[in-house]
């Protein structure tokens, strides 16, 4: 963490108000960083959601210390930990898997410490509220030069327990990871795994999609893979391959999940035309 | 851009994560420079929103590059431009309109370029955000010295199609602009359209408003024209102009558009009370 | 304000857009200060939430100067002020008791000044963006070198008038102060009201809660007395202390507002179980 203006970010699922104090707790202890909320709006306890924005977002940040806090174990015992990754970063947060693919793509874990030294924590800890009272005077710490080794005992973190997608021949079944601002859904499958079942897709190729809402109701579409929102008209669905590598199902300036009924489905299935629905 | 520390701002409508994820992109480019998120909520794809947004905002904020990016033409031909102003700003979005208005209140349009030069891309662009592969880069490296001319070749700008109020003698139709987020409508007519309608309008004077919701249903309402939201009680309506010179229907301490059932309105008709409302 | 990057804060009402103008507002007079949105999402017009903040939140950010922006009163005689603490902040604001609370936990109030110096408000007023026009200028001007007694004539700033917890043998009746993005209730009672109530509440103590909702149904349920949240099981109800000392009522993992049927109640009614209900 050289230079004089080390770079923290936050991201968190507090709103506003409490991660700005998270930030005001950087500021007070590290006078001269640079701090960036990434964000402040992760669904509440989506520890999924975090995790991919985090993925997602820190290789575009600059290096530095990146807090991640989606943590509904606050106040259980399970471990507030910081991770060093091979880019040089350190993220500082919960050990429930939130932080772990961000450091897959960072170049991997180089080492994780649990935050336990009281000289880098506030001097009183609440019960609920770890990002205030533990994270944050970590996190302001390790910019203003405290060594990662300094905050506690080495520890292996814990993986992020994610679905996997399930490949057949023409078929995919993929899960819901989250539902994007613009109402789109990020499902947990990549390019390859879209080959695997399909073999090269051409843009404009139809599957069929099915999915199941909490009252049980199966739903079908017909949607066109495309390289991009502006190849199907205004209105209409389409998959893609977002700008994060990750398999999307979205409408074209519209919200795909309540135009197509999308709200609540766990998983999607997608399967090449022509083949009948499998019994389930 | 010259100064130690080049000012950049930043207003889409991406929400939290994936705008600072461009804040991200132009620290990394441009390590000294001071991002301010101007906004990240504009409503999605509203391009006349986003315009208003900046050109109200940008006169009070320092001369430096902003960011402006709604872009429902992502991933189709529409141009990215940099817009450089009289007052020494440099606007860079998409060529959709967004940036014209502000443009026009900078001081006019010096010179525009569109941003085709891949050496102030980032090394990979995706079809879907081009607000970090495309937009971001060129901002920062702008703020970082870089002349708008070597960005690519010249460009003139396309102006944004916003609907005129059309004024009678006792009568003035105007556009729905957007709400803003305390449901307060936003009018395309301003102080002097007022005036060619209604001549001088003294504070408390009523006026006869009228408008349709989307089901076709005509409604109205008898507002008085006040100064400032304290002339009226609360819960009740008033018309207004605004802090950046437009006409506003608001309600004190309330949502005029839950009050008065403006959702969905896209013209709202301002006569003097007195006159028969004419067949429509 | 000594220090070569002075700290302002900025907590509103206004969203991002509005409240990102003030920023710009100070970056244009003082180009060196650190400035941080502390929040643009505070319920519109709800000045006890705004407090509740303020409070919370301030003790926990860099000494610096604090704009504080709820203000249903834009544009009546109400007075904006500045307000030096013990703790030598300087909070900016309307004097409407948005900035007490948070003066008492920072040392109490030294000074306060009228902000009516034309010289430290933008050339032009409006009538309903004072924030903008007349807050951000001072606070800017303040961070800048500018002597809190300059700004205007010496003033004692109202109180905020929080309603008190009535504390009875074996009862409490607490304000509901507001509802978090979490959707837990904050409380207007602290640990020496439950204290005096219910004596040393052992974590695991039921209490009997009552309120009414707006239509005047009047409900109840029994909710255990808990250090965390995780003591409880996810959808499951607890008091507890929040990590600024207000006694809260919360779920686990699930919004207490929507779960319980919270939504209006403005009073809360708790009693040691055995009690029988008075009538009321």
């Amino acid at each position: 963490m050289s230079g004089s203006r080390p770079f923290v970010s936050i991201a968190t699922d507090f709103g506003a108000a409490y991660t700005s104090i998270c930030a005001g707790v950087v500021y007070t202890i590290a006078p001269g960083a640079n701090v960036l909320v990434l964000s402040d709006e992760i669904t509440p306890f989506d520890v999924v959601e975090g995790a991919m924005l985090l993925r997602q977002a820190l290789p575009y940040l600059p290096v530095g210390v990146h807090l991640g806090i989606v943590d509904p174990g606050v106040g259980t015992p399970r471990r507030p930990v910081a991770v060093e990754t091979g880019r040089g970063d350190v993220l500082v947060g919960p050990d429930n898997g939130l932080l772990a693919p961000a450091a897959d793509v960072l170049g991997g874990i180089v080492r994780a410490h649990v935050l336990e030294n009281p000289a880098y924590r506030l001097p009183e800890v609440s019960t609920s509220f770890h990002g205030r009272d533990v994270f944050s005077p970590a996190a302001a710490h390790v910019a203003a030069g405290v060594d990662v080794a300094d905050l506690g005992a080495p520890v292996e973190p814990l993986p992020l327990g994610l679905p996997s997608p399930v490949v057949g021949d023409g078929e995919l079944s993929v899960p819901v990871l989250y539902t994007d601002r613009f109402g789109s859904l990020v499902l947990g499958a990549e390019r390859d795994d879209l080959a695997a079942a399909f073999g090269a897709l051409e843009p404009g190729t139809p599957l069929d999609v099915e999915w199941s809402v909490p009252d049980g109701t199966s739903r079908t579409a017909r949607v066109p893979f495309e390289r991009t929102f502006g190849s199907v008209a205004p209105g209409e669905p389409l998959l893609w391959i977002d700008s994060s590598g990750w398999l999307g199902l979205g409408v074209n300036q519209g919200r795909a999940a309540d135009v197509l009924g999308l709200a609540g489905a766990r998983t999607v299935a997608l399967r090449a035309t022509g083949r009948t629905t499998p019994h389930s």
